[in-house]
Order: structure tokens, then sequence, then C-alpha cells
């Protein structure tokens, strides 16, 4: 427990702060209605979700060199255009379909959350989303992070020790004064590894029909919280 | 001229958005207070600062490997303590005296013209000095950044072209998409020499008696402002 003395928190993002998959969807369906595309964009969203970790996997093991998950997210998009045969989209609308991860939503808690968790501490993301994706999406949803971490700014990709400990260099503090927030049971175990402090915040309906993991705490956290509201109460602020 | 593509706005920090001088001044007199140490503490700012390049100049020579700014003005302030016999203050009375330049007011113009500023365009730091020093003044002055980066995300200390084309690459724009706004001639000369656009405000006292440079812009920059608010009104930023 390091209750007392946390001084930043520092949040996974992608389904602990925004729904990807609600947000991927409605692009994709305006995207379908505009060019005359019939598909089932949630399970395109859920798909594209599913080649997340493969790609950053080629990044970790050394086997391609550090790019920004833009990069990533446009190699698996051009994967999943291939596999369901469309064809018809030009470069530009491919990359702006691309940024449909810039423009995701967060969920009902979250800007009220993050605002009174900042009224006492740093509120920094530690995402694999690259800086511009994290910039881009803040100000289009109005999350008031103090600055930008993670993957990019350490060049390496969450789990890997670096992600965590580049994060708590940067911030110039000890490992239990920065507390990582995450959905997600194996990021936090991540951070603990790293010396981090930990809350975990379920977001059950994450991946719809698919999700069978995370619907709680099954490590001994320092924090388990119903939502950033719930989480700011916890840490006494108001 | 780059008028109608400015997508986001970066900012020198020491001299163009905060008062270095007035501020570690009023935290020296604080200390000299407190200790029963007599002396011209503005002086001792401006000393302070003086040794600010050279100790920037032994990393970018390769003669040190990179340190964060707070570790430079760490070394430089144990030279001036040693030089006026000051031997009677704690590690922790020092390491707090050292983080003055966490605690820098910002020019009277620079929350509303920021705020303004952040309605239409990312504004980030592009400063020499590291991110927790960055947020710390951040947060204490209520300065919206929607992003830090800067030396110690980039590695890389100004003028150094890599200082500019990191955070121009981190920001995933176009040089000429992102305007500089220095109130050094120098720093924007490099700036431009990376093909970022330009902004020149005056900060005319940022030495006192000392200024010798920087009345006036005396190269071709994209904008010369007189303050931030200014600039906000150049730019269309309501």
């Amino acid at each position: 427990m390091a209750r007392e003395g946390i001084k930043a928190c520092v949040f996974d993002v992608f389904g602990t702060v925004v729904d990807w998959r609600g947000s991927v969807t409605r692009e994709g369906e305006a995207l379908g209605r505009a060019k005359g595309i019939t598909l089932d964009w949630e399970q395109f969203a859920r798909d594209w979700r599913a080649l997340y970790q493969p790609a950053m996997e080629k990044v970790r093991s050394g086997q391609m060199g550090f790019v920004k998950l833009d990069v990533l997210h446009r190699m698996n998009l051009d994967e999943l255009l291939q596999r369901h045969g469309i064809d018809g989209l030009t470069e530009d609308e491919i990359d702006d379909f691309n940024r449909a991860w810039h423009r995701l939503d967060p969920w009902p808690d979250v800007v009220e959350g993050l605002t009174r968790l900042k009224s006492r501490h740093i509120i920094a993301t530690l995402s694999n989303g690259n800086v511009a994706l994290m910039v881009n999406m803040a100000k289009r949803a109005g999350m008031p992070w103090d600055t930008i971490l993670g993957a990019e700014v350490a060049r390496h990709y969450k789990p890997q020790p670096g992600a965590y400990l580049n994060a708590v260099d940067y911030l110039s503090l000890e490992p239990q004064e920065v507390l990582m927030v995450a959905a997600h049971n194996d990021d936090l175990v991540a951070a603990t590894d790293c010396g981090l402090s930990t809350a975990f915040v379920a977001r059950p309906n994450e991946y719809g029909p698919d999700q069978d993991r995370d619907f709680e705490a099954i490590h001994d956290f320092d924090y388990v919280a119903t939502d950033f509201c719930d989480l700011a109460d916890q840490l006494g602020c108001p």
C-alpha cells in the first residue's frame, strides 16, 4: 500500500480511458455509409484491435525497430482491408480511418475523474499510443493531461519495463510515488514488477461479447475502483 | 509566411513564458532570510543563469552524456555556493533551492494567451528544461500545456536541430505547421533552419539591467507579437 505518497497518476488509455470498440465501430459505420461498404464494423474494430499485440511484439522482440503506434495501426488496417477485399478507398480515406484511433470517446466518468485527480496529482498518459494520437484524442475529448508519456517517448512498448521506468524517470519521482491506473491485470502486474503503485478500474464492456478477462482485479493492487470518480474519492481529491 | 497552416505552437519557456530572474531572486531572498545569508540575490540569479549555456554546451559537445537540466542547474548552483562561501545549507535546502526553477512565475499575459492559443492549436513546451521541471512549473502557475516536449524527450539541447525536429516528429506534423514562439532571436533562427514557422515575442525585461539583446526581432520571422494575447489575436484565436 502506498496511499500516502502518490504524486502522479499515469494511465493506460485504450480500454481504460477510452472506449476504442464503440468509437472505431462508429467511425467504420460512417465510412461504410459514405463509401457504400457493408460490413460488421464492430467485428472489424475487434479484429483491428486483435492485431495490436502481435504488431507491437514485432517491435518488442527486436524484429522491427521502434515505430509509432500509428504506423502499426496502419499496417494492421491494410491487412484487414485486404482480408475484406476493400479496395475502393483513397490514400487520404485510409489515412483518415487510421486516425479513428485519435478520435476515441472517453468513458462517461473520465473527464470529471481526471479533472478531480489533477487537482492533487500530476496526471499523464502511460499508453502504447504515440504522442500525436494522445494529444489529438485529449484535445477532442477535453482530457486535461499534464503531459503525455508512454511508449513513444520511452521507445519501449508496454509491458516492457522500460515503458514504466522511463515514465517514472521523466517525472523525477520514485516508482512507488507513481500510480499506474489500468483496466488490465497484466498491465498492472508489469507496473508492480517495476515498483509502481497500482490501481485497477474495471471496464467490463471494453470488448463487448468477446470479453473474457479483466472483469475484476485478480492480484493485490493498491487500489481497486469502480471508475475514475471513485478513484478520486479514494485518493481524497475533491 | 505560414499563417494558414499552423497546427501547433511550441514555446521556449525560460524568459519567453516565465520571469526566471524575478522568481529566482524571490526564492533566493526567502532562503537568505531563513538562513541569515546576506547577498545580492538578483545578481545571484543572473550569475546562475549565466552558467546555463556553458553547462549545456558540455552536453552538446559530447563532453558529457545527456543529463536533465535539473542536474546542470545543481552543478551550477554548487559552483556558485562555493564561490560565495555559502556552506551552511543542508542537502535538502540546496535541493529545494535548485527546484526554484520549478517555481518560476509566468509573465502576466501568459495564462490568458496560452488558453486562447490552445482553443485552436496544440500548445507545448519546447524548452531545455526537463519534463518534471516543466510539469511542476505548469501545475503551480496554471499553464495549460497539451504536452511537454523539448530537450529531455529529444535528448538534445537547443539550439541543436534534433531538439526542434524531434518535437515536430512527436507531433506528427510538417515543420512549417509548427510555430516556434520565443523571446530570443537565436532560438528562432535555429528553428527556422529546421523549417519551423516562427513567432518573436519581446521580453525586454528578462535580464533587467544586464539585457543587451533581443529587444526586437532582427530577422524576418513569420510573426512578431507584443505578448501572447497579441499572438492569439494574430492567429485568430478568440
